[in-house]
């Protein structure tokens, strides 16, 4: 029946004949963003933001279950707040937005807006932070940064972006590590029960690491083009902020140390990561857990008398199970079929005059297209359980394509034939040496991704230069 | 008991003494907020982001059943948007921040970081509104803003602060009045039943009008001290930003019309009035619907076997009912009463040895110190009373001190021998000229709060020029 629906609706660009255009197409007509009239920024509509909401709902719920607590940090960071960091400092100064003025006065000193906010949260820990008994310190702040990037697209990078930054102190070595590790478990499970993303765990390579980290772990998806998407990280500071900032407690053993420190990241990158992951070339395809709108009811010839009361009814009663809303819109059901696809509704029902006389309603599912006759005395249950359903096989789809698109190469040209062919993860041993990470990207475009928690080697000898391999790294080209 | 647990923390000072220096005890000693580095910013503490958390839950509950709708806009406007409407740039210009390099680069047109919203949201509403179709477009942002004041204080008044501000859009100026008020009895009603706040409604004067506003409404409240603070705005802005921004629809006659529009906002200033309308010289006092913790359990000899356990049972049975927490630091009780009362936490709970043998614990109300003993069995249903009498306490203790603290003028001599008395709100007629308005503003710093909607005439003559009344006026000292 959708069929006659899509006709309708403006076509968008096939996946495989553009997919950077594809996307962009999914982002304008399932409504999600939209570009501002300042460079580089973007727009979160109603729907992006509903989607945006219930990530943040499920992630803060799993950060306080873990001990966490929110704050709010000031936008604005001095610029002699920014340098106290060599290392933090020369990653970020190159690409934040300076704030020279206030009023119609110039600044004694310039601020930048913020592009993270270790040096802020490190200012006031120095503050907070005297004795063991205040330690540890595990906070958490929602609220959007800045990095002036030059070439932008809507939620995969943007001049201004939405997120989480948690930044906690702990006593010892051992704890900071164990949050660290923690915050990345928490990102991974959250993206593969929550939003159906299977994601690889692991660390970065040194010359990925965040500025200032002592280690880096991510999690890395991988997106339909078989492009990497970095849809998390968490950092391990050591004490170097610490030593920087001055962030000292008195311990049990009444010596003076240094706090440890971790910080750790999610951002609105990953609604890009939604739609890579899942979407097809009729729109927007949401894990039931993440979507505003779980079942749609499309009344089908709703002038008839009894049809508009039945689908009150059935809003009435799925909505002690489900997020269910009606399209009552004046426009044709095949239209209405198109739009809720677009924007990736889990489940249509359409309940009209036949079905109500048959005692059913019509299920259609977002994921599969199946098509389902439910008595009306089963449908509750049948909802659930087609909602468990779609969730578990859209996560079962994106870790096939996974899998299907990883290989492993032993030599260079093994790797770039690979990478030519069809996009995808390539397993490959490495020496450790940044030449050959360098060497790497230079020939094939493709960046160290993580070297994974699960070290099982694919060879012995690095797949660049030949000497004996250190560790094993899953390579691609990323977003 | 709490005398000798007072005597322990370092006493805030009095409220008669200084009320400006209690206040800003309480804000630090309740660990609500903190200075930041950076000039006239805050840093929002766990303890004080967790009452604006529960704010905002509340709001956007209360803004989600009336229909809107949460987006994201950027947080920088350009500066040829920003001078789009001739009012709103007079208005607001003189107190932006100016982002004026990107990186390494100058920009080539300076962006203001915004101090409202307005300008995007009309500049994304000409975008998106072509037919009556699309009406009513009902829009809410959280997000901060940025006002370059001079002269800061935490919660009440900060270069960067935490708020939400609503942006609709309508067909019709009835339409658009309609929702003007609804959005206003919202955070009135907010007020009074969440917060127990009590305020008064009224619209704005011309001279206190919003910069570019067809018409403001207004609820004020009064703090301990008499003083006035505006809690929540809500604008009518009639087509005036349309016809500037170009927002145009064909409406169901076919003809082109512009839109009509409003916007309303509520900050965390409005934590500054929880604390200036409800605390004591004992520090915070918090309503129970937004106390982050309602009921704390004090455990007394908790190292005598047994009571560790009952603690965790009650607060286990109590979790069902209420936000309840155990202080189980190693803290003295007298000291751990005290910390709890700065704090504001409504109910105390002590419960130790003999308190287990009789079957009874001991509750402490925060707001009258009064003292219960209450039967286990009886425990969950008295807590559940107690919370609710004392949200209903809380407020009619506030609403009678400023019934207490109101008073009518009807000649300039009383209306300064009044607010130099005792201050508070003086009723007083006024022949509707600015020139009145100023002058009283000069002679006795109050200014006109609202033209309250209740417009029961307190006398015939402008009380400051003598001639035919037009308005009743609220005046007073504000925040």
């Amino acid at each position: 029946m959708a069929k006659d629906g899509r006709k309708l609706v403006e076509a968008i660009t096939p996946m495989d004949a553009d997919f950077a255009q594809w996307y962009t197409d999914i982002v304008k007509k399932a409504e999600l963003a939209d570009y501002a009239s300042v460079r580089g920024c973007m727009i979160i509509r109603p729907y992006g933001y509903a989607i945006w909401e219930n990530i943040q709902r499920e992630l803060d719920r799993r950060f306080k279950e873990t001990g966490h607590e929110n704050v709010s940090m000031p936008m604005f960071i001095p610029e002699s707040l920014l340098q106290k960091e060599k290392d933090h400092v020369e990653g970020f100064a190159p690409e934040v937005a300076w704030v020279t003025h206030g009023g119609t006065e110039k600044l004694a000193e310039r601020l930048c807006v913020r592009p993270t906010s270790e040096t802020l949260f490190c200012d006031h820990y120095k503050d907070i932070i005297q004795s063991w008994r205040d330690l540890p310190k595990l906070y958490n702040q929602w609220c959007s940064v800045v990095r002036w990037e030059k070439t932008t697209r809507p939620f995969l990078r943007s001049v201004e972006f939405q997120w989480q930054e948690g930044h906690t102190v702990h006593a010892t070595e051992e704890e900071a590590q164990e949050e660290t590790l923690r915050m990345l478990d928490t990102y991974a499970s959250f993206c593969e029960d929550f939003l159906a993303i299977p994601v690889l765990k692991g660390q970065k390579t040194e010359k990925e690491k965040f500025a200032g980290a002592k280690a880096t772990y991510t999690i890395e998806a991988m997106m339909h083009d078989g492009k990497a998407l970095q849809s998390g990280t968490s950092h391990n500071f050591g004490d170097g902020f610490a030593k920087a900032f001055g962030i000292q407690f008195t311990d049990r053993d009444n010596q003076l140390k240094y706090g440890q420190q971790t910080s750790w990241g999610m951002s609105t990158r990953i609604i890009g990561a939604i739609i890579m992951v899942h979407g097809d070339d009729s729109g927007l395809k949401l894990p039931p857990r993440v979507a505003p709108v779980q079942l749609i009811i499309v009344p089908v010839q709703s002038q008839v008398q009894g049809v508009k009361e039945k689908a009150e009814e059935l809003k009435a009663a799925l909505s002690r199970i489900c997020r269910v809303k009606i399209d009552e819109s004046d426009k044709q059901p095949g239209w209405k079929f198109a739009e809720h696809e677009m924007r990736g509704v889990p489940i249509r029902l359409e309940v009209g005059p036949k079905d109500i006389l048959k005692e059913q309603v019509v299920l259609v599912r977002r994921d599969s297209r199946e098509k389902l006759f439910v008595p009306m005395a089963e449908l509750e249950s049948t909802v659930m359980k087609v909602l468990e359903d779609i969730q578990a096989s859209m996560f079962a789809r994106a870790l096939e394509l996974r899998e299907s698109r990883t290989t492993t190469a032993v030599s260079m040209p093994e790797f770039t034939a690979q990478l030519d062919g069809r996009q995808g993860f390539i397993k490959a041993m490495w020496c450790g040496e940044r030449a050959c990470e360098e060497a790497i990207k230079e020939k094939t475009a493709a960046t160290a991704r993580l070297m994974p928690f699960d070290q099982t080697p694919v060879g012995e000898t690095c797949v660049c230069c030949g000497k004996p391999a250190k560790r094993l790294v899953v390579w691609g080209r990323a977003y």
